[in-house]
């Protein structure tokens, strides 16, 4: 548990260097949360002016503040910075917060000041937060070291760690309004020192938290985050937020590997590494963390993990979800999105059906979506939302909750609300709580979100659901997607628990230091291309690397070199060879003006199977990023690649097959035969180690890789070295 | 004006057959809502209680209702509504709604007895709203025949019709909480017998209504809704939700084109012509209905109508959008969501610059996004506002605005308000509203949206902006989404100011009933096969289809041609052909066992140049689908296809190059040299000229489409008739 960070979370005492009786002043905001917080450690406060503030005393110095004082919350101008926190230093104070801002933001004069802030602190072996950032609050301990205009955010277990105090202050009002609260919330401003991967695990230690939302403007180092959040995110959900999408811009690039990677798929491949799941939007964030701090993950054990397409192909499988509603048209929304989100509509059990059937009147729809018609009474929800939970096909219910024309929407909640909470049904599965939490089951642990549409008429409703902890969205498509992330984060965890360790392979020494040798030694197989000055050289060759062969003309002063007589294809023996070369040489002789001949090229000539790219670029943030796809000279324009980050395991090689054209066109479509997908996975696997133990290669592209019946072999290859 | 349905929305009177004294009755809500709506035209109550219903008498019979009466609600039992519906056509009612339901929704005899009120209003000329509708709502006029919970809606200029009657019910309860208000509101249930299509017009006629928002799970008849939707949004904007995607399965189909073409893709492509603006989600809807219902259009006239890509390659254009931000986070979320809407970030003029750097403090960041920093007052702003409003590379301004942490919300919004409406601002040219409304405008007529986050502390300010109607929405990645509908709906009514008549042209006598005849014959260059029996054959055919040719062995009994000599490409004369026939035919002819041998078959060979996919399939609700691509026969796994709705014109045509790599790639890509790009449009201009003109073919595809330095030619050509 301990920490060079655990005082800024767990401090015994803070003291508030700055505090200030001026209302107008951040260090009163400071002072007045800190004191309004029901924080039960000591409260000291440094001032200019003694007295009394908010029952405490104003101390002139910071020597005079008795113990304990575990964390320092420094207010001063950014001038005074540096000597403030050197008394801290010497106070014993291990951790320091700057709220101020004026530092690296402002230009070189702050960031040499923000220098030295850190220079003092390493000294004294002080860490920072900040500076120009809001602090840290801790709605649980509780702890609120923020000057942001009060009331405290509510409790809830969305820890919440953001590099933008300003979007963090408004998220906390924001979410007063929608009804749900934090446990933890760390503002990080221009992190001097301390950064979003040093405080992650931290949050995630804290047991009030169940699910941590991340605004990330970049990324301080990129393994070490992968790292931490892969920690992480085997024992509670992390949902990031990335922006800053616009700042990336072009960049000259050697391969088409390069010039496809950019920032944003090495991020995405980066959150795909660590299990982080990535929103597209703020609004998304919420709504996920709320859905995945209060439900249930769904069964996917039912559906055995089953890739999105195959999911698409296979509608009966049980891993689909019910949906309920009084209206039609609502329920047909939620159809499109649960597809859109990924899941599938349960096919009901025939006992359901007929449950349905006797509970609701005969032209209600009880095929699903469920649709109970207008008049469903409080009951029918209740007892159609039961029959659904009991059905083993049904993975989980997203229930809509339009005004009802006939009833009280709360009437209806508080039925909804009953229902779930009966001790009948209490008997979920704690182990089905992957992330740690025990909030209240459904049958066999399920999730249940709400759809409540409206405003006025279900503000009561909004309130007895809140109350009960279970999520709500005003539209069906918001609460679609919180249903989708929950079976993304069960799919997640079911991966990581199936994952098959990748098999160890024996990487021989090259033979020289050319690109083939690198290749073979890693067991790449590849088709080198060999210069022979004359016939003899090309026997020698050919005996080399064998038959059939594709000779080329060798010179740099042919551009077609078809168009000249300059390549011949599939020569089978050395006889041919011989002839062949001969020929070739003197035909092209011949021509005027007479061009420089280094002699030929000779290839082993590779036919049929499947050409596709793989490629790695070395990116700035997160290293080695792998690209498979589609191939040849079209592959910029086609944009049918994946991305993830080496190592690649077996899953992960796989998942790049899935989610390309190449890749599932290798188990053969139409008239195109199947080749040998596993001997790409595989020349992927060993390509990213060979990426990661030379980090002197900037980019690497093999393109085509011939991918044959049996085995693929490297037919043009393409390296950049770092400069 | 006057049209069959204007007594639903013009009525001079109004009965309700069935108003009901028992407040659980529908029959009472919809008396309820007549009276207190404040209509202003007859009311008159049928009941079968005499007695006093709201003031008005009840009367036994509709024979005893005095004039005027225009419209019938009716809500009787099903078995009774063709009755009450002779009885309305006897008493000279043309228009009646009928709320009730029990018809079709449930089953054969609900449409049955459907029918038959369809059959009773038909003999009287009465036109019939619903069945199982909750009728029609008119704010401004007022009136109000539904039976949904008081209160009406507040006033707006949004025009909402909607196949789901709970859906209406639920977005009219959600609006009341987004502070946003309806024209009219049309509930359509079963349509018997008007439908979307009907209606769509009749709203757009309301002086109220500014923007239609559309709710559709259907559409009644494909063509004539895209006449009517395309003569409203040459006016108003009409945005849609389609639903039901999860509906459309998989159907069998006879080509590539056919498999590709979705129910979506067609009503995507309708929506399209029609220039319907299609949202994603019922949020989305109603976010644009909103921004589009009080903002003016930024003037893209400056930006010349690029498309998105352009757009994207020239981010100096002065087609782009300002950002105003207290806070740097959510600045980079807005410059992220321009983007993502197909926006650029303006450059700021120097003068602009100038103007910022004297209004701010240094360390604010004067560049797009404009940064003022957390200390920015209301004044700075309001400053700042106009400033950016008076550069003319900006076209619209996304104003972020969370809690301020020194001021208050709504003194920010006073401010903003205040900047917008004041008399040197308000010479906004009115022309440049051109869907008909004058809201008041901003120099030169620049829209500006709020992305005003938080909850109870912008609540003030939210209620500020919505008196002064500006719209509001809690994130920047809405509020952007918003500025990107405005951006395309002035791009539309662009494109239709500078569309190109499409040049006519003549269609000649087909030969035969040949598809190379037919293609010919609409000036589409085919490359046809013909068979020749021996060599004299081979000859004249050669004289009349012209060199170089490919030969192959025509025989039903050879699969593989090439693998036995079958297959002889670029013949290049008489002499060749002759020697090249015999020699085949011989070849083949030792074969064991002997093949049946036909002749050869013998196509002019067309080498060089790109290959590329048109085709057209015949949906169901649309017609002619026309579709453009990539083709081979891995078209259906690359999916680089994009589609639209025959007849095209040449902006339509064109637009199919820009959405599709094969399209983009007809200007040339590195190696791949450039081909003729205006010969594939002409070609999709033809075939889908012919598709409309010849409708007994259900699919024909051109694969490959082979695109040459001058022309291009059809080289394999698929045609299904239809059953």
């Amino acid at each position: 548990m301990d920490s060079t960070l655990t005082p800024f979370f767990k401090p015994r005492g803070v003291v508030v260097i700055g505090a200030s009786t001026s209302p107008e002043k951040l260090g009163y905001g400071v002072a007045r949360n800190l004191t309004a917080s029901g924080y039960r450690g000591a409260i000291h406060f440094v001032s200019q002016k003694s007295g009394l503030l908010f029952g405490n005393q104003l101390y002139l110095s910071l020597s005079d503040v008795p113990d304990p004082v575990d964390l320092a919350i420094l207010i001063v101008p950014p001038n005074a910075t540096p000597e403030a926190i050197e008394a801290c230093g010497q106070r014993g104070i291990k951790a320091v917060t700057i709220v101020t801002g004026g530092f690296r933001e402002v230009g070189a004069e702050g960031a040499a000041l923000e220098k030295k802030c850190v220079e003092v602190a390493r000294k004294h072996g002080v860490r920072l937060l900040g500076p120009n950032c809001i602090g840290t609050l801790d709605t649980h301990l509780p702890l609120d070291t923020t000057f942001l205009q009060p009331p405290m955010p509510a409790k809830g277990s969305v820890g919440f760690i953001s590099h933008s105090g300003a979007f963090a202050a408004a998220i906390i009002d924001w979410a007063r309004g929608q009804g749900f609260g934090f446990s933890q919330i760390v503002s990080l401003g221009n992190q001097a020192d301390v950064n979003e991967t040093d405080v992650l695990p931290e949050v995630a230690k804290d047991e009030h938290t169940r699910v941590i939302a991340l605004y990330m403007e970049s990324v301080s180092d990129g393994a070490k985050f992968i790292q931490a959040a892969s920690e992480v995110t085997k024992h509670k959900p992390v949902i990031a937020l990335k922006v800053g999408r616009f700042e990336a811009g072009q960049k000259a690039a050697a391969s088409h590997t390069g010039a496809l990677a950019g920032s944003e798929a090495a991020f995405d491949a980066a959150f795909a590494k660590a299990g982080v799941l990535r929103a597209e939007t703020a609004e998304q964030m919420f709504d996920w963390a709320r859905a995945l701090e209060t439900c249930p993950l769904p069964s996917f054990a039912l559906s055995g993990g089953l890739s999105e397409a195959e999911r698409r192909r296979r509608p009966q499988s049980k891993g689909g979800m019910a949906i309920l509603t009084n209206a039609g048209g609502p329920g047909v929304i939620a159809a499109d999105s649960l597809e859109t989100n990924g899941l599938v509509l349960s096919q009901l059990a025939e006992s359901t059906l007929e449950a349905l059937s006797t509970t609701l009147p005969p032209s209600a729809s009880i095929h699903n979506p469920v649709d109970m018609l207008a008049s469903a009474s409080p009951e029918a929800y209740a007892a159609c939302l039961k029959i659904l939970l009991q059905d083993e096909n049904v993975n989980g219910v997203l229930v809509i909750l339009p005004p009802p024309p006939m009833f009280k929407a709360e009437d209806v909640a508080e039925k909804i609300v009953e229902t779930l909470k009966s001790d009948s049904l209490l008997s979920g599965k704690p182990e089905a709580y992957p992330y740690g939490h025990t909030s209240f089951g459904t049958p066999e642990s399920k999730p249940v979100v709400i759809a409540l549409m409206g405003s006025t008429l279900v503000e009561e409703a909004n309130k007895v659901f809140q109350r009960a902890n279970i999520p709500t969205y005003p539209f069906p498509e918001r609460a679609a997607s919180a249903l989708g992330v929950l079976a993304k984060r069960a799919e997640y965890l079911e991966s990581k628990q199936t994952l098959k360790v990748s098999e160890t392979f024996r990487v021989s020494e090259p033979k020289d230091n050319s690109v083939d040798s690198l290749l073979t030694a890693y067991g790449i197989p590849t088709a080198p291309i060999k210069l022979a000055r004359d016939e003899n050289e090309a026997v020698t060759i050919a005996n080399e690397i064998g038959f059939p062969l594709v000779m080329k003309i060798a010179s740099p002063d042919i551009l077609h070199k078809s168009d000249v007589g300059g390549v011949i294809l599939n020569i089978k023996d050395t006889a041919s060879l011989k002839s062949a070369c001969t020929k070739m040489i003197k035909r092209v002789e011949r021509l005027i003006p007479p061009p420089q001949i280094d002699g030929v090229h000779l290839q082993r000539q590779i036919s049929g199977g499947q050409e596709v790219i793989i490629g790695m670029v070395r990116d700035p943030l997160f290293g080695a990023l792998m690209m498979f796809g589609s191939g040849g000279i079209e592959v910029e324009g086609l944009k049918d690649v994946a991305f993830a980050l080496a190592p690649l395991n077996q899953a992960e090689a796989e998942s790049l097959m899935r989610r390309t054209w190449a890749g599932r066109k290798l188990k053969g479509f139409r008239s195109i035969p199947p080749v040998d997908e596993e001997s790409v996975i595989d020349a992927l696997i060993k390509l990213s180690h060979l990426a990661i133990e030379h980090e002197n290669i900037a980019e690497i592209e093999i393109n085509p890789l011939r991918v044959l019946g049996k085995g693929a072999v490297a037919v043009d290859v393409r390296v950049k070295l770092r400069a």
